[in-house]
């Protein structure tokens, strides 16, 4: 396997050509003080070294050692504590973090562009200090002065890790039935007991404390989500100097052999009356958590993004390399026993697939990431607005990344042949590894229904109304007649889909549940035919202007051409079966199935 | 994980109701000693408890120990011996073998029955017996009287096991580059030198020899595909009277480790010399081949389909048990803390995707399986026409039934949310298993290009006819109201698609290669339209003379209406996209990717 390497030039397209972020930047005084597009380059620089020479190389030997457990203790893979040492003193678990309590501070835009990277060169390894830098959101917006004080700034430097810790055997995406329980004591601190599943970075030799974010209720709290807390429990105590004092009562029962990103463990964490902090309000915990949801859930969403762009990677650089058959036009390399891959027209499908779709993605979560910015940095009206549409287009970024990067992974191993089934070629690992995005931070299911239940049809269509005036607004304004055309079609058949299902769901209440996915990724294609509208007619803009970067903006115009004609026309056939209703899916019992 | 039950009632229900095979055997003299519905149904329900009992039971076994190799042998994981012990006494290896040399003779119709259930339940496990199968058909079809007789009992009987060694290093889809070599010995043998890659079951533990049937060039053999030979090479030497003489020049040099199928030991063959014996004529060996392709390709088809039935099995037993959440019309089971996975529109849309998918392709694998039988034991134009069917649609329901059971397994490990992802459930060991069959015996891309390139674009589509003629002599025939005017549009649509492809072909050379894998699957849901249609109108023409089995098809009738409204459009959208042109995929040079 080839080692990753971060695209940064395209970074640079969609945040300063076609997002200007750095005139939001410069515009926000809390921000300008911090970075400008000098200082992002030179980050983005960094963090493209840091990448591919520190944490790509690790990539297999994470899949092939993965951690091992015993008595306890969780050994992680041969590297990773001196990678855990270099990412932490580059100060990159602090990148987003508050200033105030040692953190970069730098906004979410760029942000999203070191998450794609760092994912794309190793899931496996992120996943650390992604929960620690996670982890510290929460912290940071909800916690007292007091907690925030004490713990962000090891956090930030990487000293102490973080997790979250939600999901119990009988409980995962239903967490209104935790049976976690937390009991106050007489010092203000609380106990708390309860077993724990699926948590990440839950127990490893990385860092000297483990910070656990746990989700649970007080004996007396009423039943459901609205009972439940959020408390601060660290794996070691610690004294009010900082230091480490003696070991809380928590412990590792063991870890889960999986399917992949097995350089992270994934454990079982048993709370055994260990002491505790509420974080935040009793009660409000599932609130806390929403805070920070949409960050984490648009950066698990890139990490399907940056594994779908080691696809093309590695995918691309077999198939300029393997000769295999001859073109349908004739030999392409006569004086070579076989021509390479690049002259079969499937081959070229596939790798336009999985370009048109990344540089989309891209584009996407650097306009989801600017939104986020507005919502922190903004102020009234254009955080108001950016808030409506980082709520709605988060869940869509989600799913649609982690879908799509399945989608890539899987589609960049078929163009390797049997090689891509063996692990020396390392696409079989991206397939394993990024499956689980869809599925963690929510299922796409779930993303799917919150989009669609909670963020469209709760609010009857508010946030979608902004999207969709945006992306008309784009459309009044735009003088590409190539493209807008077929977007305005995409768009206003999402609006008369979007209005159907409003009107089909006030019949049958089942209709969102049934028709969210498909609607969702329906959803998905119009704004990414929003994205290549915008940057193709930034790459035509260039052209007409004159660049010594033809090759770079002609490829972005003849991708876009191809995201129109082949892509785009898969989101109104989802569209389609979206709308055409649920009576076929309640037409068995549940013992005809 | 539940132990996989094979699905016998809608087995009988596509053998007997929808095709009447049973019909077929009795009019055919050869086969109809030797098969009637009684000894099939035997054969069916021995079968079926051979799957569940000594097979599936290994399916995690063979995954978690995989095979190990030192020094040249490799030892396969425990449980295996005594699996093929039973399985190769119970003379399945020669379930479908030549009854002259010790086979059962068994039809293939029945035969994709069993070849569903068994890779259904242990797809690592079946692929040793089911590749001496393949060998044993190639050397029944091309080989001398003294090699069948002296090979084929003790393969049938599972004493000797069997490979096929194509694959090299630089050659895989492109086998006119091979470069092992043949020379003719003074014995009318040959000395068979080269390195064989990805050759599953290459060597295991499980038999007394293997027999390899292997591709190489004599010194002066012409260059390309049609330089090609086939030789028998045992990797021990056989006397004339059938026992065992010393060891060939044939070594195992390591094995592969690999995404799934672990179970399945896929080995470095290294030939040094090793004695050979031609099988067929001198640079025929891609022909001789090709004769036993259409069973191959189709059997590996229907390990796409078993891997998504076991995948639907496990996931409605997980949807009915596990309690999350309330039914969007209120509580379904109040007396519970949650409601069961299955009142949620989004897991039912999940399993009946699946369950539609599934019974289509049982349906078509079982047509495919009678043009086979056809082709075998039916005279002249019964033979030409089913031969000319058999060439269209093996491709398709390899590739189709392959692309459809990741799809599917994929989908029934999403229903088990964070269950799915780790290795208890056994949910992502079939999707790390069902990856390899869109890969081997051509990939799904090759097959594609089978079907578009050779099936119909190289005859003027003289075999699409054949085909398109019966679904319109259905379509004429058919009273069914409800199905047949959209399966008739789907027919216009695949007619005019496909008149549409051979003219831009003619204009294009590289349209099929871009074109086909879209067309491949637009043409298979048309096909599964075609058998949906079908099974309905059976189901309904049961349901009205009265039967004591209404729910199954009424199930039947419910799942065709799903097919009909949520997946055959999405035929509709590939066949679109199929025809759209090509030159997008040439918009960009190779540099530009």
């Amino acid at each position: 396997m080839i080692d990753y390497q971060a695209p940064l030039r395209d970074m640079r397209f969609v945040l300063y050509e076609v997002f200007d972020v750095a005139a939001d930047w410069a515009r926000w005084e809390s921000l300008s003080e911090l970075v400008d597009r000098e200082t992002a380059d030179a980050i983005l620089e960094e963090g493209a070294k840091l990448v591919s020479k520190t944490l790509s190389p690790l990539y297999r030997t994470g899949d092939e050692q993965g951690c091992h457990w015993q008595d306890g203790k969780v050994t992680t893979p041969t590297g990773f504590k001196e990678a855990y040492q270099i990412y932490s003193e580059g100060g990159w678990t602090g990148l987003s973090g508050n200033p105030d309590f040692g953190g970069m501070g730098m906004p979410k835009a760029l942000g999203a562009q070191f998450d794609e990277m760092s994912c794309g060169a190793n899931l496996g390894f992120m996943l650390y200090p992604s929960l620690t830098s996670g982890a510290a959101l929460a912290i940071d917006a909800h916690a007292s002065e007091a907690i925030k004080s004490l713990y962000l700034p090891k956090m930030y430097s990487g000293e102490w890790a973080g997790t979250m810790c939600l999901t119990e055997p009988h409980a995962g995406t239903d967490l209104g039935i935790i049976r976690s329980k937390a009991v106050p004591a007489d010092d203000g601190s609380y106990r708390v007991t309860g077993t724990k599943i699926f948590i990440t970075g839950g127990e490893h030799d990385l860092s000297e404390n483990i910070v656990h974010l746990v989700l649970a209720k007080l004996p007396d709290a009423p039943a459901g989500p609205k009972g439940i807390s959020l408390f601060l429990v660290p794996k070691i105590q610690v004294n009010e100097d900082g230091s480490l004092s003696e070991a809380n009562a928590v412990s590792c029962g063991s870890i889960e052999h999986k399917m992949g990103i097995k350089g992270a463990s994934t454990c079982v964490m048993n709370f055994d009356g260990a002491t505790g902090y509420l974080v935040g309000e009793l009660n409000k915990g599932l609130n806390c958590m929403f805070t920070m949801m949409n960050y984490e859930r648009l950066f698990v969403g890139i990490q399907g993004l940056g594994s779908a762009e080691r696809s093309y990677q590695n995918a691309l650089a077999y198939a300029k390399d393997r000769l295999q058959g001859r073109a349908a036009t004739g030999a392409a390399q006569p004086e070579k026993e076989a021509d390479s891959l690049m002259v079969h027209g499937d081959i070229r499908r596939i790798l336009m697939n999985i370009k048109a779709l990344n540089e989309g993605g891209r584009a996407f979560s650097t306009y989801v990431g600017q939104q986020l910015d507005k919502t922190k940095f903004g102020e009234d009206d254009e955080r108001r607005k950016a808030a409506g549409l980082v709520a709605l287009l988060t869940p869509v970024a989600k799913a649609f990344f982690t879908d799509m990067g399945l989608e890539c992974c899987i589609a960049g191993q078929q163009v390797l042949g049997g090689h891509g089934y063996i692990a020396e070629w390392g696409q079989e690992q991206l397939v394993r590894d990024v499956r689980i995005t869809q599925i963690y931070e929510g299922t796409n299911g779930i993303q799917s229904l919150d989009l669609l239940g909670r963020k469209i049809a709760a609010n009857e269509g508010l946030f979608f109304r902004l999207f969709a005036d945006e992306v008309r607004a784009f459309i009044n304004n735009s003088e590409n007649s190539e493209f807008v055309p077929a977007l305005e079609n995409a768009l206003n058949q999402l609006e008369q889909a979007t209005e159907q299902l409003l009107k089909q769901t006030a019949d049958n209440p089942n209709t969102i549940n049934a028709a969210c996915v498909e609607y969702l990724h329906g959803f998905a294609y119009v704004a990414y035919g929003w994205m290549w509208a915008q940057m193709a007619e930034v790459a035509q803009a260039e052209l007409q202007t004159g660049t010594n970067d033809n090759d770079f903006y002609k490829a972005k115009i003849a991708t876009a051409r191809y995201f129109y004609k082949r892509l785009l026309p898969r989101g109104s056939a989802l569209l389609t079966a979206a709308t055409s209703g649920v009576e076929e899916l309640y037409g068995m019992s549940d013992e005809q199935f």
